[in-house]
């Protein structure tokens, strides 16, 4: 069963009219775990994007891009909702449909120069990834590539994300579902 | 340099009195990544700790659960704060200093007699961990295990885990420090 099959989807989650694909049942077991982890590893193993560290947006970029720093013998480094790091942070705010949303990174994460695979699960507005990079930019760093599981193109965050230059790989994508 | 000298102490956070102990700077290095991973793996490679799924506590429990559930074959299941999982849920609550947090699981996350390594990063007072060993007893799992990489046994957190029956691993702790 190909990864697609192993995402589950929810209508009307978090709000009436957007189907969610929810990934947890493609984790749970270790056959899926195993191929989103492999998938990626193959990606990046072969293709050539040189990245030094793997950066993981909260939450669920935490579970897929820290598997993927191992495999890939990379260290892991977290963008997380404001207030949750301990040390000095950077803080990038983002556009919500209503309102706005904030992440930060720590300043001494990311050396100057030091290029990043950018991991998330889920590539919908492209909102989080872009606020994510622009954080990884801030101290310094360079963004490689974003990587994902899923990509809902017709929202338009892969368009508006190549738009900008940078480079995106998703394992999966559900289109006109 | 071991893993305990790789954890960044900050003092008074996230209040007057408390040295945090951030594992950020652990991890962000490729060397240190590893060292927690292959600890951690090799622990459950060797001791006969049966389990079948690992659970990882939200949020710094994703990156080190994952990870090892990937090094292990195993699938992940993420316990989670209110209102972060997308299907039908449990939920525990439990006591802070002051008032109450919550975590839940998704209740079809675990079947009936599946054994669970529950993976967070650090433990002090034990009350998420309790919380989340309590979620995968509603649901009908079995709680093999508790695994941290810090433990802060001053706190008294491991001494009441133990206390319940549970068994408890971790791979390294601060005391009187």
């Amino acid at each position: 069963m190909p990864i697609k099959s192993r995402i589950r989807a929810i209508p009307d989650y978090p709000k009436k009219g957007i189907m969610f694909r929810d990934i947890t049942t493609l984790i749970k077991d270790p056959a899926g775990f195993r191929l989103v982890i492999d998938g990626l590893t193959q990606r990046y193993l072969e293709n050539g994007v040189d990245f030094d560290v793997v950066v993981g947006v909260e939450a669920r970029g935490f579970i897929l891009g820290s598997a993927l720093a191992y495999t890939l013998g990379k260290g892991f480094v977290p963008v997380r909702k404001p207030g949750k790091l301990p040390a000095d942070v950077v803080s990038q705010e983002y556009e919500l449909e209503y309102g706005t949303d904030k992440v930060e990174i720590h300043l001494d994460a990311i050396l100057p120069g030091t290029r990043v695979l950018l991991v998330d699960d889920l590539l919908a507005t492209g909102g989080t990834a872009l606020a994510a990079a622009a954080l990884v930019e801030k101290v310094g760093g360079v963004v490689a590539e974003m990587a994902f599981i899923v990509n809902l193109p017709d929202i338009g965050g892969e368009r508006k994300i190549l738009d900008k230059g940078y480079r995106v790989f998703s394992l999966t994508e559900f289109e006109g579902e």
